[in-house]
């Protein structure tokens, strides 16, 4: 157990405290008496190279604390603002050519899932660099398209997370440290680029977003002078959202936001069909609260010695983490299972494995790490109400602070937890814990469900041990 | 206590019930002996007549159950929706000649409030009956108008609640059983009517609101084919309103509603106007959401021998309670004073009695009654989350159902409390509590502070005395 647990057990008045097995739990329980059962378990599932990683990194304890202290501090410092919206091309930097961004860490096309191959095909005749879906298939697999993670762009996208050059894209900016991130728009539900869908449909609803809904939101955005983000985020999680897999309170109220700019702005026609499209969109808030937590998260990269994660994202092959203290390295390890409320219809063996950069949402405190704001989305990803308050407090165990801007009324307003340190959850065994849609393991079917996943330990030790070896080899 | 308590009580397994004194139960909880306190007062505060009045009734208690299974079932199968807004005069029945209608039951010039003569006034003017505040004042001294309760014409008004022939409303049907009910639209904090101001400044907004909003909204909501109002009740109870005191989701629920419509029915710069108001107005629902109450309550009015209460409602000076088996009699007591926070720079000293018909929203099951859905509203009315929680549980002890659309996602989903029965308010001495906002003793300060207020325990007991009375002529 760590110091800072013990810390936190000693802070209360007990008689008895029960540490590991849960059994031994249930019985004091059914004998009534009053005791705190500790989630415990050996250190990274028992794993000997792990406790003696743990233990070497101990030697450069101070160093570690006072670079997570910093990068705590940078997190909670930022504010986020949706200042613009613009093509991709012309904003995200390093998008030049033929390059599509897609979710997670690298993948190459041989090893992308089924929906992120079919957006990357979808993506590719968007942009009009085939005709056909064989001519498209045919260009990635020969390399003719540059495909990277948008984690490699200051770029985040749910999903298969497809960002192509001509999408319209949110320019979100760190007011703090000056810091901007970007974001495709959300296409609803549905058959969508981002669960893989790649229609003639899909196709026109993204040359409309292009066309009509980007130009009109950004001018309606900068008509206002931007749009705070983490104040919304702020007032969403007092009203039931996560802002990862619910949205509903934090789409009302941005769209509330820029309705009487959109209406200063846009032409009438147009403000009709824009105004139709966000009225039926209760997620399009997703993609502003991940790029929020993108600027963010940004923000406290690159702290030599830090442990703190930085970013979390899945290509749906692979679930990749980095940390601040190890540059742009990913740690990975097989894309997990997601334990999901399947819609009706579908079930386990239609589902593909976790997708998405959505989880810079948990990195940064929000959606799984805050679903005690959110009981509601138990009815959505399963679960009981209890649970939602749980995940929240289990993971305090993790994270290093609280972002008190983000206040959790069922917890009476105590902040979201924040900062994951992957020192504690290769000690305690908690693993983030991540609310997350279900996509259709083959391209076009869509979203089949929504569940509870948690991220993968290997990610975790192999991003110490390297955080080990960088902070070692600089005391040579 | 009740049967209906016992019941409740039987359901459980339990090895220790305290009934009443607190005191043992802290003593239970001190030595950990698990157990349930019930809350238990004597009858009506230990009231012989109000005992002997509960044993009378027994002699009915068929017919009272019967009549109160036929109230509840029509106030949970309402269906209230927004069906338009118009003038007033040519909706609202009776609305005809120089009459204003006030929030509460019926009170004369002489015993009115400061804020609800201050909302007088400002109606007089804004109806062009007077040019001056004296003329205005001496006009309504005079009898020159016809002062009447909202309840007295199918219509609810918060605060002073002051409605004028000229001033829009929503009409609101209950598509179940077709009655209709109507409410003016909310001025927004500040300087407004309904806090008794009438100032230049107040009466030009009426007059905008009159010219532009309430006709934009009209035309919006009659392109919509009505708006649900069941539906965005139930969906802002899940995000955090209570929808009396807080109405944060719901505005931005039915702003989002209406926008596309809006976009299509209004003219350019009427639009940015009306979107710019409601914009910036988060209370801008409570209107609706009183409607929407009011013509639940009113499907159950009428049914002879229920104890079902219909309105409670205030005019700042009485507290008003009709049940739904006396017909249209008010039984009243003083207006209490609220426990409330006040707004930096005023104290009890500025407050006025509790005032308007917004308590309909608790004599239908939301507001105070809801508020386990809205943890924070604590940060407005007073209290901790827990006191949240448990009113609504405390609720459940006077209410005979609970409305199962309006489920309560911090309880597990269960529905909020519905259907006051007079007899379980007396029997167990516990009074409805309301979520209330405080306005100020004077005319045109606006609103000083929000909290909480427990209904008057007489209006309850006179209400059952009445219905004994007319149950025992009926037998003869």
């Amino acid at each position: 157990m760590s110091s800072t647990l013990l810390y936190r057990l000693l802070d209360q008045e007990l008689k008895i405290i029960n540490i590991g097995v849960p059994s031994f739990s249930e019985t004091l329980t059914a004998v009534n008496a009053p005791h705190i059962h500790v989630h415990w378990a050996p250190p990274a599932g028992g794993n000997v190279e792990a406790v003696e990683l743990l233990d070497r990194l101990e030697v450069h304890a101070e160093t570690i604390q006072r670079a997570n202290a910093e990068a705590l501090a940078r997190i909670l410092a930022a504010r986020p603002v949706a200042v613009d919206v613009q093509p991709a091309r012309d904003v995200v930097p390093g998008m030049d050519g033929r390059i599509l961004l897609h979710a997670g860490p690298p993948v190459t096309w041989e090893r992308m899932c089924g929906p992120v191959r079919g957006a990357v095909i979808g993506a590719i005749l968007f942009e009009g660099w085939a005709t056909t879906h064989a001519e498209a298939e045919a260009l990635a697999a020969s390399g003719g398209v540059r495909l990277e993670p948008n984690h490699h762009h200051s770029a985040v996208g749910p999903m298969a997370g497809l960002t192509s050059p001509s999408m319209p894209v949110f320019v979100v900016e760190n007011q703090e440290a000056g810091n901007r991130a970007y974001v495709n728009m959300n296409e609803g539900l549905g058959k969508v680029l981002r669960f893989g869908a790649n229609s003639a449909e899909v196709l026109e609803r993204l040359a409309w977003m292009r066309d009509v809904l980007g130009p009109a939101l950004g001018a309606a955005i900068r008509a206002a002078g931007g749009v705070d983000l983490k104040s919304i985020t702020a007032r969403a999680l007092q009203m039931g959202d996560e802002c990862h897999n619910r949205n509903t309170a934090a789409t009302s109220l941005f769209v509330r936001t820029l309705f009487p700019y959109l209406v200063k702005t846009a032409a009438p026609e147009q403000l009709a069909e824009v105004a139709d499209f966000l009225g039926r969109n209760d997620h399009f808030y997703l993609n502003l609260s991940m790029a929020a937590c993108k600027v963010a998260m940004d923000a406290a990269r690159g702290i030599e010695g830090s442990s703190v994660v930085v970013a979390m994202a899945r290509n749906g092959t692979e679930f990749g983490v980095q940390l601040s203290g190890t540059g742009d390295q990913w740690f990975t390890a097989p894309s997990p299972v997601i334990d999901a409320l399947f819609f009706p219809g579908y079930g386990p063996e239609d589902a593909a494995r976790d997708l998405g950069d959505s989880c810079i949402t948990e990195t940064a405190g929000i959606g799984g790490f805050a679903m005690a704001a959110a009981p509601a989305i138990v009815q959505f990803v399963g679960g009981s109400v209890g649970d939602a308050l749980n995940f929240t407090k289990e993971m305090r165990n993790i994270t290093l602070g609280e972002e008190r801007t983000y206040g959790i009324p069922a917890l009476d307003f105590a902040g979201a937890p924040t900062g994951i340190d992957a020192r504690l959850v290769v000690d305690t065994g908690i693993l983030p814990v991540i609310n997350t849609g279900v996509a259709h393991k083959e391209p076009g079917v869509g979203q089949v469900g929504a569940g509870i996943v948690r991220a993968p330990m290997d990610c975790f030790v192999e991003g110490l041990r390297a955080l080990e070896e960088r902070l070692s080899q600089s005391d040579r």
